[in-house]
């Protein structure tokens, strides 16, 4: 897919209505809007109720019945990463031109869900989803060292630097910010002082509070019909 | 990276001298190996005691300190799924002609490593690696409950079909087929008998056959001096 083919339209990232404030701020579809602002191309959300996530039309373009999809000039695709590469490789702004560092960018795009990901998920499962809440506390000392032997991993490649890759931000950092987000909060970067400014600064582009904008608008809107509906 | 690049060599891609019996068959270098061998490209294994993996050359290569890290024609580049993609895109082996077809294999290669490898590693983190066993216990038939319902997602989406995407197997069924691989010999699989038939079907192609024997090969070679060792 070619910067014409997102410039051309309609470009549309699925997203849900309402979901729980525990999530709002934290869907997917927030990485897809994010890299679209950057990038500069228009897009439209397609809204969905949470309860129809496994209806036939969503399980066609998303086989799991989750959001986001992207949709390019009629062409649909899923999966988070897969789009945000492909919206990455359409735009200038999100990688730089240098063959080699787009290659890293690769790389570490992989490396944020692959690699920093797990952990994070490891321990919000702990945290915030595991039923068995005594059980899940008991695990949770191992789970919060393994996630800092990551950090502290992560937080030695980057360094000094204010980004990934290059001397700009690029997808990579926009993949890597937005899961350490997630911990931001709870304290885990607080003894990685880089890492938490490294969060900071990029969740404090323009792009990035406009995607978040986005995806609350609804949220708001919808609150008082969903909390009658309960 | 192309084709050439890849043929010109030479190739490398580093794994352990020698892992736990546990983990023997199941690093990840062997996903590595196993689309080099159906791309037909040669290539030579890096081994590197375990031990030794944080080693500033390792770190240099493989951020994290793990395995595999891919080097080509003096090009090197990590994360198991960032180079299974490049090494996919550099073969005819492994993609499709077709460009719509080719762009569905590189949203369910994320899915592979994102969308069913998040409940495969919650399981085996529970099962396995969990230190407090009697907590980790507690919560496992949530865990399967989570598991359960993604596989089944998945395996409506791969219906009556021996693979994901067009008639051929793919660096899709590639990265699925290893994920699924771990909940196998579990039984999780038990209750999808098309998923079990696609894992085994895909794992037996020769091409995964003399990968696995070239991953284990040297973990026999070093039983005895690791065993001694300890
Ligand atoms: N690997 C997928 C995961 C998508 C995902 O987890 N979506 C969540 C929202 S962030 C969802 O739709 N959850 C609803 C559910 O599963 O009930 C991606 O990154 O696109
Ligand atoms: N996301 C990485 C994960 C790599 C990984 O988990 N490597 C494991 C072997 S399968 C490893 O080296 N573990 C050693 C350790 O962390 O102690 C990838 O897919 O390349």
């Amino acid at each position: 897919m070619k910067r014409e083919d997102f410039l051309a339209g309609p470009v549309t990232v699925t997203a849900y209505d309402w979901v729980p404030e525990l999530a709002q701020g934290f869907v997917r579809d927030l990485r897809l809007r994010w890299a679209l602002e950057e990038a500069g191309f228009p897009y439209e959300a397609e809204l969905l109720p949470h309860a129809e996530r496994e209806s036939p039309e969503n399980l066609a373009r998303q086989p799991f019945g989750q959001v986001p999809a992207l949709s390019v000039a009629g062409r649909s695709m899923f999966e988070s990463g897969a789009c945000l590469w492909r919206i990455a490789e359409a735009s200038d702004a999100l990688l730089p031109a240098d063959q080699a560092e787009r290659n890293a960018c690769f790389s570490w795009l992989f490396a944020a869900l692959d690699s920093l990901s797990p952990p994070v998920d490891l321990l919000a499962f702990l945290r915030v989803f595991a039923e068995d809440r005594e059980a899940a506390r008991r695990l949770e000392p191992q789970a919060s060292e393994h996630l800092r032997a990551k950090l502290a991993r992560f937080a030695d490649a980057l360094g000094g630097r204010p980004v990934l890759v290059g001397d700009s931000f690029t997808v990579a950092d926009l993949a890597a910010s937005f899961v350490l987000r997630n911990v931001e909060p709870t304290g885990d970067l607080d003894a990685f002082p880089t890492l938490k400014a490294y969060v900071q600064r990029h969740t404090s582009r323009p792009a990035f509070r406009r995607a978040l904008e986005a995806q609350m608008e609804p949220f708001r809107k919808n609150a008082a019909r969903y909390a009658a509906g309960r």
